[in-house]
């Protein structure tokens, strides 16, 4: 297959896959010889994914256990829920765990998102994509201008004179990894606490830190405070483990309550299950923090390699992915295909990202030695 | 922990498990000496986990692949149905793929379902539990005097005097087993197109069979000709993996549509999406046909051993369970918890069935050794 053809195939699953990128398996499927050695589109933790399967092989495929994990029905919602009552110091009331934080996403924007609602971008579409017709989105703009920095006044102007009813913020922000600090967060739900809903999605919030000693910034007793906000916490980034699909989010009781009376039965796999029960244990949570730690040094060593590539510029991020611009003769789409198919890198070209003008990619952090191939193969396509 | 004690906690898991029974991982979980041989509460085709397993070992331990399953993001909705396209012989546009059918059941009654809404008593209680405030639900109760035996012409009498708009049938029916013939099926259909929606959940029906060949029941196509009709399937059953949470439902493409316009974007597990490539191999769709025909044998053969205890009334059911009636003056929950302490076996006590009034169990088919070994811990029981 020539790589016109080729080009041509890959902008053929993106467009079925709307405005997200087709998965790697969907590529792999689709493209026969197509060789891919980093998914550098995908935003995890690759050593935690390790760690989850030496785990996995223990608990479940050397005791043969694995067959009761996939033969019959896992635990219900509120019983996976016990596990997380233990690790976020709340009670399992509070918890309603997701088939992934995009179930959560879609059941919250559903059920209890009405009137005005605003959505920072560029963002993870799916804040916009899963309206309902009794919601009006109301976008606010980060700006090139700014670095995409959030700036907190400006914001809490914006709601107010906006009559925004509900709001959502990823934070880090997603795709340019934006981050919040504690101070700035808490201001922010202080002076919103008059609206319906405050959705604050820190699905990559373990990949943050406020300082060098990189400790985990933890949130969730805020929600005893706010009794309008909702985190919502995906479990693919952190632990690796996408395909599982776990995620969760913590709001008051009447809400979890409202979503499990009339739904969400058996919506956690086996796997997912069995995912949870581990998280739940002391020792594995020790094992993670080290992994955890380990990973960021190496995100931050990859950001600055591609910082001293004089053809991109680097967004500042404190998630595990950056945002990267491209000169402007160089189109996104292209430059990424090339890196595909010449390198068997496979990055995000945001060019349908709504709220992004320019030739920007959103380039993941793997391993070291990962990073290093990206970053080599980035200056090779910037030779050819 | 005594008899008394133990009771107590399993009716205590049994609370807040809702209307379903708490799996065997909560009851292993909660109650640390109990020792469960056989879960005749859970409805599948254990043979057939056994084929799967062997796939799995193969094409994911073996090879390594299992990574990839578990770490990336699984393909999306609409690629999962490429492959039951193949199966199903419909275009995938028709094929919404659910995380379980229960989250197609919830997807469904919460966006299609509004005003008179008929189910079909005693059922599954999720068709009656996750309906919203547009939805009047109706019951049409079936009879223990014509042992619950589903009347086509009385039925159709019904839906006509109570104005239903929707209605839900689960063929074989859930947790009797009852059995529509195709030709039934097909005088309903044509005697309800006004209707707006007609729901067929045939997550039972590769154990049932018109006659003597077993041949399987194929009604996907009829999606084509009723324009109302929605077929849920889950694949829980017969394939033996409720774990790995899978289903899928057809419906006119304009609903797939609309489900999947907002949201429902990575609803499949990873495992799930390599379930759905395999079930699209002929190889093993060839494999499966042997296996489930084997399991019919083995759960005929289990009915007569049932009906051979005179304690015990059997309903006739073409499902891969039996509903049975204890004697007047035993308690069912009672028995089923001797059953589980003194002899290991778990069966679903029917006392919180709406529709179900009297001592009823319901007894899953198993293998056959398994099956003898609940034969024979009834017989027991009953003597004690």
């Amino acid at each position: 297959m020539n790589d016109i053809i080729l080009e041509q195939r890959i902008k053929s699953l993106k467009d079925l896959s709307g405005t997200h990128s087709p998965s790697i398996e969907t590529i792999k499927n689709s493209i026969n010889n197509i060789e891919i050695k980093v998914d550098a589109c995908f935003l995890s933790n690759p050593y935690a994914t390790d760690l989850f399967l030496r785990h996995l092989e223990d608990d479940l495929l050397k005791t043969g256990k694995l067959r009761d994990v996939l033969e019959f029905y896992p635990p219900q919602n509120r019983d996976i829920a016990k596990n997380l009552a233990n690790v976020c110091k709340i009670s399992e009331k509070n918890i309603f765990v997701g088939n992934g934080a995009i179930e959560i996403i879609q059941a919250v924007i559903h059920k209890f998102v009405k009137g005005r609602f605003a959505v920072t971008i560029p963002t993870f579409s799916s804040y916009y994509e899963f309206t309902t017709s009794r919601i009006e989105v109301v976008f606010y703009k980060l700006l090139k201008e700014n670095k995409f920095e959030f700036k907190v006044d400006d914001y809490l102007k914006f709601i107010k004179d906006e009559k925004i009813e509900s709001l959502t913020l990823i934070n880090p922000n997603n795709p340019n990894g934006g981050f919040l600090s504690m101070d700035e967060l808490l201001f922010i739900l202080d002076n919103t606490k008059k609206l319906d809903l405050v959705i604050i999605d820190e699905s990559f919030i373990h990949f943050a830190y406020e300082d060098d000693n990189l400790k985990l910034i933890e949130s969730q007793l805020l929600i005893n405070k706010y009794p309008n906000l909702i985190i919502v916490k995906s479990m693919s980034k952190d632990f690796g483990i996408a395909g599982i699909r776990a995620g969760y989010a913590l709001m008051q009781e009447a809400m979890v309550s409202e979503l499990l009376n009339n739904g969400f039965l058996w919506n956690s796999s086996g796997l997912a299950a069995y995912f949870f029960n581990l998280y739940g244990s002391n020792i594995f949570r020790d094992e993670y923090e080290l992994i955890r730690k380990k990973y960021i040094m190496t995100t931050k060593e990859f950001f600055k390699d591609l910082e001293s590539l004089t053809q991109l510029v680097v967004y500042p991020s404190k998630a595990n992915f950056a945002l990267v611009e491209l000169p402007k003769d160089i189109n996104s789409f292209s430059f990424m295909i090339k890196l595909l198919i010449n390198h068997g890198i496979y990055v995000r070209d945001c060019s349908d990202k709504i709220g992004l003008d320019g030739n920007f990619l959103r380039i993941a952090s793997r391993t070291f030695e990962e990073n290093l191939l990206i970053v080599n193969s980035l200056k090779k396509v910037f030779d050819e």
